[in-house]
């Protein structure tokens, strides 16, 4: 049976626009040129680790087993902040020490942490601007090569490293489930912070298709299947791909529609119990 | 003699600031890690199917035989549209059965046809609203080693599959050639409907050089062999790389300079006749 | 040992919107599957031949020796200007000849160079609008299946193609460095003409960390080691990625602090000597 190739995937907010990404796998490739080199995305708004964390938790899954993923939003870059690499669930990961890892590590189980000290796999000389081309890169290269990650760097324990708190929705006294936008996607549909299970134990009572979601002063009245459960150019509330309950609207922008944007709040209720005879 | 490597093209509408397309990379090497993935185009405009069918058919003839190519443009996702493969001139294709194919298929002909329902080759469970990872991605990935498509679900006839009225150029009573802007390109570029083989039939009596375009008010002498054929910032027409007759501005944006967009008409008249003496 | 991949990089002003660039691969891919296609930047501005030189010159010397650097910034394409072939350090080019390879032969040094005209390498027909497609792209593929340059057409001298006056920084009459804004990179960051070595051979009397440069009517104190050199939303002068003095703010956008674009002076000072009392 023929090998796995080895796949290094990529997350920065460097944009497409500059040389910056090419000359991360120039280096790769330099290094290990029988890889399947994927972007992820290179258009995380500068400096939002956030959004890196999101992404790169509701990515990893679908990659296979020893895939190497890279993370480099980075505004530490040259000062005192430490590269990290981390394994889980058999996926590596090499990011910096800023929180971009706080969702996959969020239920407190790695493989493997360690902080990457070992100058051995680095470009050399490294520069205090361009990590992912000197540390990063060189590194994932190196991992694709099946260098042990023990080799990198002294072991850290996850209490070491930086969280990020990304809050989780709150069930309020009023049984109320409220949540918050955590980003707009490039079709304006708003994915929040409220995910598939959460809102299934709150809604079991009744269904999903009973509760009803507001946002701004809309309502939206149960949790759909997909998009076009409801009329062109109508809201509609859908637990989206990355297992998030997530607003859109069918076949337009829902962040124009609700001039809604992240950090907004999202409160799912239950409907009015139905025994009653007044409506 | 070595063996050729797999290709999956893909065109969407999803755009590349999200992790959509990533995913689906992951699916796709989660089956087959030995794949050349090529990214034709993520940024149709967001459900736009005739600049879909355009792209795919103004694509495939330059990729190897066997390519399988994606098209995730897919308005109706999670609704009843049915997923097709399609198999035509040694090329493969999925794609929503929403008219995506119409030009690739518009001449009548294909190798295979299917509706793909087989649910062994899609990732478990489906969601209602990411087919292009649930269901295209797979898919494609199981085409790559050599599946073959009458796995994937029953025949169907070309009939049976949805086509776009994607109109042709008319010849009018007055020998006129009328045709329409199909799509800009990102130079500004404007693509008419108008094909070489059409225009160069209606064209043959005076040769294309002597033909007229009429565009808003605007007149261009003859069909030029290059962009460069005009002095700068001068319109021109050629018969572009799609084989279609483009209108032009040498080194500036024809979209600006004609204030013109899709859906606009545009004439080829032939040249009054030269045989008389008044001019 | 394993044989290396061979890899083709892309420069182009092509954008992603439409499917000229997939095209490239799909021909390139026909001719040799086996081979790592790596995206530098298809965001060159429109005909901007001097960006182009500049990404060219930053990006080749991290790929692997052999690699294959095809550059399709050609506002010429279709007219007379020739296609070139050059093999510098062992890396291939492919170009237009218009200046886009001015910098990577800038030290006059090449290994080899000849004008690209052996038609059994192309696409055919060529069309006098895409030679991307029907020419560099077949000749790089033909390239990394080990064809010998020699094949593609006749030698030429250094002093026969096109050279752009890229003019370096100037040490002016007060022993200042006088230089200028060559290009923003997608983060706002300005680099400059005035390269690492000029500005050590300029700085060394006083160390870098006590010269002052000048942008507009602001002045930067020192010559930093990162960005985070300085507080959030400061000035920041660093040695960039490309070895060249650049302006950035860190955590923000250097273009929009200044307002400060491409072509716009900028001067290094040597700070007053330090020997009177006065301050």
């Amino acid at each position: 049976m023929k090998r796995q190739v080895p796949v290094i995937t990529l997350v920065t907010d460097f944009g497409l626009q500059d040389e910056y990404v090419g000359v991360m796998k120039g280096v790769i490739l330099s290094i290990n040129s029988r890889v399947q080199l994927v972007d992820i995305t290179h258009a995380i708004t500068r400096h939002d680790i956030v959004q890196a964390a999101l992404v790169a938790n509701s990515t990893f899954r679908f990659f296979p087993i020893n895939a190497i993923h890279v993370i480099v939003v980075d505004p530490g870059v040259g000062g005192k902040r430490k590269v990290i690499g981390c394994k889980k669930e058999g996926h590596f990961f090499i990011a910096p020490d800023n929180g971009a890892l706080s969702l996959v590590v969020q239920d407190g189980k790695v493989d493997e942490l360690c902080a990457i000290t070992n100058q051995a796999y680095f470009l050399k000389p490294v520069s205090h601007t361009f990590h992912g081309r000197d540390i990063f890169a060189p590194v994932a290269a190196h991992l694709s090569k099946d260098l042990d990650m023990s080799r990198l760097g002294q072991k850290i324990r996850l209490s070491d490293i930086v969280k990020l708190d990304i809050s989780a929705p709150v069930l309020s006294s009023q049984r109320e489930l409220v949540g918050k936008i955590l980003s707009v996607d490039a079709f304006g549909n708003l994915m929040t912070n409220i995910d598939e299970e959460t809102l299934t134990r709150f809604g079991h009572e009744q269904g999903l298709e009973d509760v009803v979601i507001h946002l701004g002063g809309t309502k939206i009245q149960g949790v759909s299947t997909s998009y076009d459960s409801v009329q062109t150019g109508s809201p509609v509330a859908v637990v989206g791909s990355r297992k998030l309950l997530e607003i859109a609207v069918n076949q337009a922008d829902a962040s124009t529609y609700f001039k809604a944007g992240v950090g907004q709040t999202i409160t799912v209720k239950l409907a009015a119990p139905k025994s009653g005879a007044l409506r």
